[in-house]
């Protein structure tokens, strides 16, 4: 269980096999967002259809509403949800951390107040794991603390404790058919990075995250952290780069080592009305698009592509129809899965490097705004 | 073009079959109403898949938004929203009454402002049937004047203003390969719905449409005014019971006569958490059914009773997921349409008679929300 297969490389970026309890994961993979136990609007047939591999949930989430033990009682995540392929789960720490109203934190674990009605509640490392193996989803997370990556004096307390955590949500684990998969925090601190890194592969995990990323560096300070921690990781377990990220990113991160990824980009970016394209992130809520018979993209093979105009589109969104959300998303995800299907290929074909600076071109005008539209 | 054949009958209810420029269309038929160029919160793949034929689609909604000369341009109402099969737009006439904030009516026309910016605009019979063309569904309406049922004075000056505007509908169509429908009115009064009948059905009209019902009135008057106009019009014409409706409608509708159907409610109850089921009419909401592994009906083939629990349901209603309105809309659109299948096959195997008691039994619970849970 849980072996990783590297089966081609060139470069840092590598193309390999994650065997789960539900099934081989084809890594690189970018991991749809499904906070509450669904990725927003979509049903898991669309999501399969847009050649999704992967889901991502939100432990935090889930504890609070519907609760862990409901989850369990009902067959455990992939039963709830009704998505048969692999799951991942994070720890719950870092959205105790950015969405609850109050917390203490100390090194036990965290008081903190729900975001929904207010309630207190307190997680430790090993209510953490609990709770993730209530939900029962095949990659879950060690319980760690993301601290501001600019507050370096407070990123080193954070780290250590992330590491104590880390400990003692190994020593929590009692189902063996889920992945644990530890993570590497320290801020953009180099040196902190290097320590988190060495502690963290030192520990039997079977796979390593890096956390506290894209939560407010610049992209400069998050490349540098992953050039600097990918070469101290082990080659034989999956590393999952968290909350990343953008088309870019994904490309950047590839390049540097990493085989997981997960964001809310493309659905979030759905829900307001915008599209990844070759032109360019698009807002089709703009005027603009009201007479475009053409597809969102015409090279994209997303359900949405092959049937809509932006015209329709954006009537949809002018008249506020939900279906938007829907067609959008299918479209900005397809987007993602089927960039990172192109870049397995080519890793597998050795010629991911040579490919990169076309990619990089093709999606820069994606990760803001054009600006003569918006 | 626009052949009507009745392929079998039992009593007064009819098994046909409509030929239209988008294929032929087995009837009685229920249409789910896509009121702004999409049945809410649900891909045309979708709606294919849970069983529908036909499509409503509101020409008062599209006139305003996006407009009916763009969706011309656009290539017409089936290509923009990508509905290959049957579509039928109504006159505006009864969204010019029930939603427009002031409207002045005289015998040309209505004069109305936007329910969406307050913006004026007139509506006349030879206006409706240009909006239609433009829009170019395969069943339109001619535009009329529907009243308070309860209003006989007033009844009757509508209706008048009705058969007047139903001969210039007539006179104003253009397109051969639409199929105009002239509409009875006559609120609740015997003698004014035998004089519409009378009026209505001595013109050339393709189909003949009943309106002003389920507007306020009683059960009772309802189903009187389809036992005395149904006696009274051509076999060989298709008979529309407008904005109707719930599951019992249906059954009592056939069994007088009727071929066609629409109503808001199954998507509408959806989007309010509701269900239709053999238990009857359940709000998913209720806590009840948290931890409730069945699926909303176990003899439902639908795509949500197939996949989903009750407690998952209800979570995503909880959660305040969209994804809930879509599973119940396919749900609730699935039922009435297994239904009025049934319904044709038993005509067919000449048995509709018999079986009218146990589906009317069947769904009464339906009509209304089950008291103890709620």
């Amino acid at each position: 269980m849980f072996e990783y297969r590297i089966i081609a490389s060139q470069g840092d970026a590598r193309a390999g096999v994650f065997r789960t309890p539900h099934g081989d994961l084809e890594t690189p993979v970018f991991a749809p967002v499904g906070t509450q136990a669904t990725v927003k609007t979509l049903t898991p047939v669309q999501l399969e259809e847009l050649g999704a591999s992967l889901v991502l949930s939100n432990t935090y989430h889930l504890y609070l509403r519907p609760g862990d033990e409901l989850v369990a009682e009902q067959g455990g995540l992939h039963d709830f949800m009704q998505w048969p392929h692999p799951l991942l789960t994070d720890s719950g720490g870092f959205q105790v951390f950015s969405l609850s109203q109050t917390r203490k934190i100390d090194d036990d674990g965290v008081i903190f107040k729900s975001h929904i009605d207010g309630s207190s509640h307190r997680f430790t490392p090993e209510k953490s794991i609990q709770i993730q193996e209530n939900l029962g989803a095949d990659m879950i997370m060690a319980f760690d603390e993301c601290s501001d990556p600019n507050d370096h004096a407070y990123s080193k307390i954070a780290m250590e404790r992330t590491h104590r955590w880390a400990e003692r949500s190994l020593a929590a684990k009692t189902r063996t058919d889920q992945a644990l998969f530890g993570i590497i925090q320290g801020g953009v601190n180099p040196q902190l990075r290097k320590d988190s890194a060495q502690f963290i592969t030192s520990m039997p995990f079977s796979g390593i995250a890096i956390g506290g990323l894209s939560v407010g560096e610049s992209k400069e300070e998050m490349h540098s952290v992953v050039d600097l921690v990918t070469p101290l990781l082990p080659e034989n377990k999956p590393r999952y780069l968290m909350g990343v990220g953008t088309p870019e990113d994904l490309i950047n991160g590839i390049a540097r080592g990493i085989d997981i990824f997960d964001c809310v980009l493309p659905t979030r970016l759905a829900r307001h009305n915008a599209v990844f394209s070759p032109e360019g992130r698009l807002n089709l809520m703009n005027a603009f698009f009201a007479h475009d018979k053409q597809p969102i993209d015409e090279s994209c093979s997303c359900y949405t592509c092959r049937t809509f105009s932006r015209a329709y589109l954006r009537h949809l969104i002018v008249a506020k129809e939900s279906l938007a959300g829907t067609l959008l998303s299918i479209h900005n995800l397809r987007a993602l899965i089927q960039l990172i299907k192109d870049i397995r290929e080519s890793i597998l074909e050795k010629n991911f490097e040579s490919m990169v600076p076309t990619w990089l071109a093709q999606w820069q005008g994606n990760a803001v705004r054009e600006p003569s539209r918006n």
